[in-house]
């Protein structure tokens, strides 16, 4: 595959600086970029290094200043990251899927589905399963009866999805994947020494647009539902435990564990191996940091790091003083000797 | 499905106060009920807002005060959150298994099973298996060698579950769950800049009552076992290192990990995100706080937090003092400059 | 099948003393050989009896002493036992090597692979995956295209290997283990509301000799490589994100999390639970300790524990005084009170 520049630059309201006949094939990062690439710089770090790329061409802001004789190719747009991602996909088109369903794979009863539908091998489809258009059902994957999936979505391998399950459209589910567990309810009896199990007739709500990472787990609500709101994206290996709501455009991060009933709020941050626990709120707009023990609810656009959870400014001071600690803790001591010494009366 | 109050009195041990002939055709939440619904209350915050819940009745404590004229109609028992989950149960009964060993799948040679054995598609069963009666294997399950199995346990999809293992009767175990792979174990050959793996000869036992959650990693003793005690529940992302015990009843919450040869005791809490060193013991009853790190042993009845884990008594006032450790600090810079300033000879 | 002796030699990098043009029908022991046999004799016992072999040539040690008149002929050769067998390989080539692909298994088209493949049952193989000798993939695997597998590897049950991923020869890959899901990339579009996923290009590369564990997560390159070198060990629920390099004979204990483009050196240790956020370098030979969150560059050799991460003596000193935390602010207090209560018009 290759484009000329100029074909680029109109794929993405561009505007080429230099040789628009150029023959791009592939696209690249700054550093590996080889002569047949395209690459982009957007800060100040890589535009005033533009001259030590082996890139043909190389995508920058709209209002970077003009330059007579260029070298590399340059073309100027509006956000060239996001453009240049636009062209990265050009060039590497997802595979074509094979438009069948795989002999040996299994559908249940009443299964409803759209167009251009692909079940990979080795699937098991419950009953009563409805399906939009375009759906992609990769190998091994498991779905329980009364699912509904929306249109354009991908289950990649070997994922699991518990009965009544409601996936939107437009959602991937990366392999490992594990929805509609049941949450982890149990009586309290452990007076009498042992847990009685709560039945969870409950569900999960995935909404448009979602990115669910490998190896999750989104337990089903006990009653009512575990809803993952519009456009929300999880890493991997992310436990979220029943009846809990994402709002929409959350970014959860790697190994985050939200337990029982907490909300999250829209466009929240939980970065990696936050955890939140149970019946908490955590407001819109925050941003919890990595590794955060969330203990009590979270403002709206606050920022809280550090264990147990505070403000994120304090905890950077925190962070810095605790290994002084011991230091402070001699200053201490000394000053009490002191004081000792000279008033040996004193209490 | 429908139920009389008088009928479901019957079957939780309860007394109608109101309506007996009232038809119920659901159970829900205190906020979501509407008026064929059934929910329960079981503390003051409820009790007194009955009026407030649109449910046509509501479980309530059986020394819950008599009132004249009722709506919503009350059944008056002990232990209303359980008797409620017992009702629910009734409504949402599992999905009735079809009784088939699915085409497809394959079990191999000396394969012994009870009755009413249900096995899903795309199942692999090793040589030498045993299963009790009514026991349920779902989609895409992998049985290694030499497993046996007791009754009226059911694997979710896409476990894995190694040769040797022994599992219990009435487990539950859920999806994306591995057990019996190797434990981390290697000599070290540091010296030499490599590792030699260390065969992994034992085996993983699962007592009765054992219900394991989604994606746990169950690895095989090196030699003997990896014991997971009866009634044991684990959480998603749970981690179990090689040749650990867990005693009779205790909950491991989401995201703990427990390492190697570690000795957790009976009706022990460890909180989500807890993590156990290797080769400690924690005692009988003890409770290990939410992302606490434990790196020495846990006396019976202990209650640890935080991180180096300490009592939790002591970790609340840790917790609270730490955000104000910047002033602390500043506090003892100024005792120190007044201390200078008044005896500038001081030291 | 006849060679001369000549010719063996030179399979051997011998020297014949005797009979070049002799003609060698078959191998056999220093006692049961024949005329048309050859043997070997590695130790004085045997080669102070060569007149006592019927064998028509015998390997010697290359320093053998010349003997003018030889019967049997002989070949020189350094370590003759181990040229001996070489030789036996020759004229005893193993039987017609098997490859099992289990019934309803799948491989897609330009399927290569070596002797002795084992594939189980319920496997998925895409479209022009290699494999080398020796290979044992596990029931319910998914291979995805354009995989390349080396020598004596095993997949264990329900892996997922996605497109592109390269894995090398004798490695071992646990149950449940997703390697080559897409990275946590989006452009950061907070302030329209919603996140644009970026294209994963990129390719994951398992080197020689590494051991993956149970349900691990490792991401594809954005571009290029995510790196996992030579030796490397990885307990489970590790999760590596997009572009992490680990150096050879590292080792990665349970539930670490390393973050996007991270380098981690060689012979590294992360111990469980450890954090190491994106875009860092930890040094060769570094240790980082359990539950330790990573937020800037180790240096080689470095010990770095706790949270954040500190160096490990000064991590010691304040955990030990963590808990003393409260004692160290009352005194603070009462130091402060004296100060106060002696010279009240102080500030």
């Amino acid at each position: 595959m290759k484009l000329t520049l100029k074909e680029i630059a109109q794929k993405i309201d561009g505007k080429v600086i230099g040789d628009e006949a150029l023959e791009i094939y592939g696209v690249s990062s700054f550093d590996d970029a080889e002569s047949g690439d395209i690459t982009f710089a957007s800060d100040a770090k890589f535009l005033k290094n533009l001259h030590n790329t082996r890139a043909g061409a190389v995508i920058v802001p709209d209002d970077f200043g003009d330059i007579v004789s260029v070298y590399p190719s340059l073309i100027k747009t509006l956000n060239p990251k996001r453009k240049f991602f636009r062209i990265l996909s050009l060039f590497h088109p997802p595979t074509e899927p094979s438009k069948i369903i795989a002999q040996g794979s299994v559908t249940g009863i009443n299964f409803v589905a759209g167009d251009d539908l692909t079940i990979g091998h080795h699937v098991t489809i419950g009953d009563n399963v409805t399906m939009g258009e375009r759906v992609h059902i990769m190998h091994g994957v498991y779905i329980g009866d009364h699912v509904a999936i929306g249109d354009d979505t991908v289950i990649k391998p070997n994922v699991t999805i518990m009965e009544r399950t409601r996936v939107g459209s437009r959602v991937i589910i990366h392999s490992g994947t594990v929805i509609g567990s049941d949450g982890f309810g149990f009586t309290q009896e452990m007076a009498e020494g042992y847990h009685e199990k709560i039945p969870h007739a409950g569900f999960v709500h995935i909404d448009d647009d979602v990115e669910i990472g490998a190896c999750n787990t989104i337990d089903r609500g006990t009653f009512g539902g575990t809803w993952i709101g519009k456009g929300v994206k999880t890493d991997n290996l992310v436990h979220i435990a029943h009846n809990v709501t994402i709002g929409e455009h959350s970014l959860i991060v790697a190994q985050v564990g939200i337990a029982g009933s907490s909300v999250i709020g829209k466009r929240v941050i939980l970065a990696g191996k936050a955890g939140v626990s149970g019946h908490l709120t955590v407001g819109d707009g925050a941003i919890v940091g990595p590794g955060a023990g969330v203990l009590s609810d979270v403002q709206p656009g606050q920022i809280v790091s550090g264990v147990p959870g505070m403000p994120h400014k304090v905890w950077l001071k925190v962070a810095s003083i605790l290994p002084t600690l011991p230091e402070i803790r001699k200053r201490v001591l000394k000053l009490e000797r002191k004081e000792n010494n000279e008033k040996p009366g004193g209490s």
